[in-house]
């Protein structure tokens, strides 16, 4: 059965937002949607169209035999903008002062909407870098990594801190922690890479940024690259960062636990790349 | 300025996906769009056919004034299907297998997409139910909760297995693995849940289901009421399995560690209430 346009402008929106940095053929649509590709080629100008001019990302063209259309998420500066607000105003409220100056984050780490708008933040910034793994370290920084994961349509890693039966073969190496010059260790299963691969780092705090470093260095144990690294938030710390080339979203200048205050500024994602 | 329908479309369809489970007032398409009232029902009528005819999901019409359009994200049999017969397909590989007799996982629970249509399979099961929060252990059912929570519009909270200062004060119980018969403690950040919300709780595989009879222990700590679990695998158990009322994926039903097989059957969804 043949579809009306407006059908094919709904199902194939719905398409293209479920498959990100996929290319799809323009005979997958034809063939779905019983249609001529000339037909499918005016839809897509269409979805292009509002989608560039709404802020929801790019639909790049690819010409040829071997070519069809990609869906790259891509977030409007205006938007980012309104994200990274709101998690500021979120996490300067005083309740979240915990104990030695830490901020609780659970609630916001657990709301899945605020973890998707966040994913794609990140993932409109990598949008064009060559990216085929995220890693990240249990626990807290799964849900980011997944949501970054999922608009750039690659696999997540968790790097654990101890050793489960269920990793089979792992490598581990030992770190100091930035802050607390603590040794801890890293397992990360043996499968779970490949020698080559371009990998994004990704936490949701970072403040000597040790923990980053240890997963540079299991990088390099894979034989993998370093493509980025994405912080939700950053710590002020009083000396240098043990890695650059980050982009994080907000940063915790200081937390003054008897005054119940918290200092918050946006991070470096405007002006070190982001958009 | 206004917008063509075909604009509209895209635009709202786009707007309808992110925010499942959500009430949408007309007036804000009507604002969104320049567009009178009447339009914006005649687009939502075309949106609501494609999802229905197409398996996306249900658009729900609430009238009056207090009323609007809310998405509920339904997908197909035929599409659950499709994601149980990957799964069991994928798990089925040989070399999954360690010893003891475990699967590894990792990468299953590293894809996004995959993660994504599992957390819509169980979001289309538990659409109807009253749902406030939905509650996972670390580390290995944080992907899966996420994805159930995006599709639900609904907080995760994440129990730990130890407790750290960055989740502030604590309640803590301990509980009997039902494999291994080992003592082992769980630990939830109180202001996780307020008493009355009503919890799913998820995980990525369950034998004797010790960790869920630990969670089920946790949420009569806070008052909290039981509404559901989702598990990813569940495992044949010799004796009887600890809750009642879960939906599985996948059942394993034996491994040989010297043959190197796997056996495997289809789980509960299908019969126990899925769709």
């Amino acid at each position: 059965m043949k579809w009306k346009r407006s059908e094919r402008l709904v199902d194939m929106t719905r398409h293209l937002l479920d498959y990100p940095h996929q290319l799809i053929p323009l005979t997958f649509f034809s063939e779905r949607y019983q249609s001529a590709k000339s037909s499918i080629s005016e839809d897509l100008t269409i979805v292009k169209e509002t989608f560039e001019s709404k802020g929801a990302g790019k639909l790049l063209t690819v010409a040829g035999a071997a070519g069809g259309v990609k869906f790259i998420p891509k977030m409007a500066e205006e938007d980012v903008r309104d994200i990274v607000t709101y998690l500021m105003n979120k996490l300067d409220e005083q309740d979240r002062l915990l104990p030695g100056g830490y901020l609780f984050m659970g609630d916001l780490l657990g709301n899945p909407r605020l973890m998707d708008r966040i994913g794609k933040v990140f993932a409109s910034a990598y949008a064009e870098t060559d990216i085929d793994v995220i890693m990240t370290v249990a626990t807290k920084g799964i849900p980011i990594a997944h949501a970054i994961a999922r608009h750039l349509n690659i696999p997540v890693v968790v790097v654990r801190g101890d050793n489960k039966v269920t990793e089979g073969s792992t490598v581990s190496i030992n770190y100091v922690s930035g802050s607390t010059r603590r040794i801890q260790t890293m397992v990360l299963s043996k499968r779970s890479m490949q020698s080559g691969q371009k990998v994004l780092l990704t936490d949701d705090f970072m403040k000597a940024g040790g923990t980053m470093m240890g997963m540079k260095n299991l990088l390099e144990e894979f034989d993998c690259e370093l493509a980025g690294i994405a912080v939700l938030i950053e710590a002020e710390h009083h000396e240098e960062v043990l890695v650059e080339q980050y982009l994080s979203l907000a940063k915790l200048c200081s937390v003054n636990e008897k005054a119940r205050t918290i200092e918050l500024t946006e991070g470096n994602y405007f002006s070190k790349g982001g958009n």
